[in-house]
């Protein structure tokens, strides 16, 4: 169902020809005055729709959302930025918005410009099959090297959150990756969808990683319709965010899981450090270790590289705290460290998922993160895509 | 040639039966009263070697050097910490030195305890076998899963600067890492050998990267017996500084040629960007990159890569300026981006050797890395060790 779970939505995804025979333009719009929200890329290197979106968002609550897969129009200059402009003001033209009110992404080969004369077409078809039923074609229509659509809803109590994803790490050569939409009739102010959607996707999309990698057109949308029927309450804001956070996560989930050459997913829960953000630091560190990821792939429960990255995770411009003597550390709830002692066992980890809590014992600094191992199929697919 | 290159050094390197069937016991030391200094491991788990030495420099000048291969004496509380200070005193007696003035390094499994009866007799033969031509021998010793011996030597006018070193990523399960003794017939005051040894590092061991990993006992040490009999004015102390820093970069560049499963060395070298210290944090997230590194594996000049990685250097909590309209960047010496406009070229990237050159555009901040390719080769060696 996707992003047209939730009441006052249409969406469509259409072949132009971007990519060779698979849907690549997509198109979502509430039906209602919408409100709205994006978390974009950090990477300093934007690509022109994100450049453009941010500045359309400036200025004006969104009400649509245009995607092509196939080129990302990043690295691409002036021109880049005039056609994700004209991208803006067709689709607007079409849905009698205001060019501001569309925000467009992009998705595909990084350096290559956009075909506009096809692109255009695409979005006057896109625009002609806006559909209650669309939410799935427009899923299809974002991905590029991804193995298969990724949606999810979660329904609360009289309203409904429902979103697609793209993304299973830079897969391809140039390949500019990342991009969630997610959509609901749960009724927001204005200016306010951005409180809601920071923290939800601060813990999923910011708590994932397949390669370490941050790409140029990384971005999540929030729509709201505001269409549900209900009396907004502490409680029901409390339901959304929940609502919210459990679509987030599982759309991150799922690109994780799709994660280039992915054998095992591993949750990588640090605790008892001296803050959440040296938590959070100690857990990305273990999560983007070549060595911790490459020992998941031979399913080797190597504690000694989880303690290496631990204690080398960038905080600060120092280190964050680890004190070696008050570490517990285990493996699918098999403890092979406690207090700092090993324990002499070899915990099993032959599964598709790992999950690996390291206790510090410092403080009450938490965090999770969620990776993928390190495969050959990593290499191969990042290695030999032009041989 | 090694650490007896220079003036004044003897050196040793047996076999004490940790490793089996060779060489893992070495000990230099220098015959007249000497200086000198170390540099260590930033990572916040520090191997009990490198917790005794840290306090012996604290209160002498150190005069000589036990290294242990095999194991690396790192996780092993206080056990570990009493067989490190063990190890010193009996190479100290055997030396007539003062415990302090002895300084001693392992590198090999994390997690195992020393086997203190075969050590110590190790390091009895070691003190008999001490020799002017023992440098070799001493660099054998200390290694691991080196595929060979990394020596290097520098003579000035009147002075020479002899090293070896060990390291080829953490290509050991639970092994730990990097070290490197560098021995000089320089004349040097008490506490005057930091000075010289720290620059030099930054630029050569701390600028190089196989697998972006830090170790818990990586350590980098400089003596100095003070035998070569000069005058020293400024111009000698620079000829040294530069002997010094030869000898530290010909060593960091035998690591990362020797990197695990490595193909190819690439040197990244970053300019204009806003400050130094913004060039090392770019070039440094190029070189850690596994996008970056297995696209050179698969000899691809994938400069989005490249953009994409540099576009996201942490620095200062947030990421290194990058303007992409202002980028300029070449493969050994093919421009593939002229200020932000791709050039339609396919550079050539055969060979064992690539450089990378960024131009940010932004200022005269600059710094350079090498690192390695990533290959199936490093997720071979580290994934299927145990299998």
């Amino acid at each position: 169902m996707s992003v047209t779970a939730a009441a006052g939505f249409v969406a469509s995804g259409v072949h132009a020809n971007i990519r060779k025979e698979k849907p690549d333009v997509a198109l979502v719009r509430s039906l209602p005055q919408a409100t709205g929200a994006a978390v974009w890329t950090q990477n300093r290197v934007l690509a022109a729709p994100v450049v453009v979106s941010k500045r359309h968002l400036e200025t004006a609550e969104p009400q649509a959302v245009v995607v092509n897969s196939g080129i990302a129009n990043a690295a691409t200059g002036a021109q880049g930025e005039a056609d994700a402009v004209a991208t803006a003001e067709r689709a607007a033209r079409l849905l009698q918005l205001a060019p501001e009110q569309v925000l467009v992404l992009s998705t595909g080969v990084i350096g290559a410009l956009l075909p506009m004369d096809r692109l255009l077409a695409g979005v006057d078809a896109a625009a002609a099959a806006l559909s209650p039923d669309g939410g799935d074609d427009a899923a299809e229509a974002i991905l590029t090297t991804d193995t298969h659509a990724k949606t999810s809803v979660s329904r609360g109590d009289g309203f409904t959150v429902g979103g697609m994803t793209k993304g299973s790490g830079m897969i391809h050569p140039n390949l500019a990756t990342m991009l969630a939409v997610v959509t609901t009739d749960y009724p927001l102010e204005r200016g306010e969808a951005i409180e809601f959607l920071r923290p939800a996707v601060d813990v999923s999309f910011n708590s994932i990683t397949v390669d370490g990698e941050c790409s140029t057109n990384d971005a999540v949308i929030l729509l709201s319709s505001g269409a549900a029927a209900l009396e907004r309450t502490a409680a029901t804001d409390d339901a959304f965010a929940h609502a919210l956070l459990a679509v987030c996560s599982n759309l991150s989930h799922q690109i994780v899981t799709d994660g280039e050459g992915a054998t095992l997913v591993a949750e990588i829960n640090v605790n008892g450090a001296v803050s959440d953000l040296e938590a959070r630091a100690i857990a990305q560190r273990i999560a983007t270790s070549p060595l911790v990821k490459t020992a998941l792939f031979g399913r080797d429960a190597n504690w000694g590289r989880v303690l290496m990255a631990a204690g080398s995770a960038p905080h600060n411009g120092g280190y964050a705290h680890v004190d070696p003597a008050l570490v517990s550390l285990s493996y699918n709830g098999t403890a092979v460290l406690v207090n700092g002692a090993p324990q002499n066992v070899e915990p099993d980890v032959e599964g598709a998922v790992c999950t690996i809590d390291l206790e510090l014992g410092l403080g009450s600094g938490k965090a999770a993160y969620l990776t993928s191992d390190l495969s050959y199929d990593y290499v191969r697919i990042n290695a030999e895509y032009r041989s």
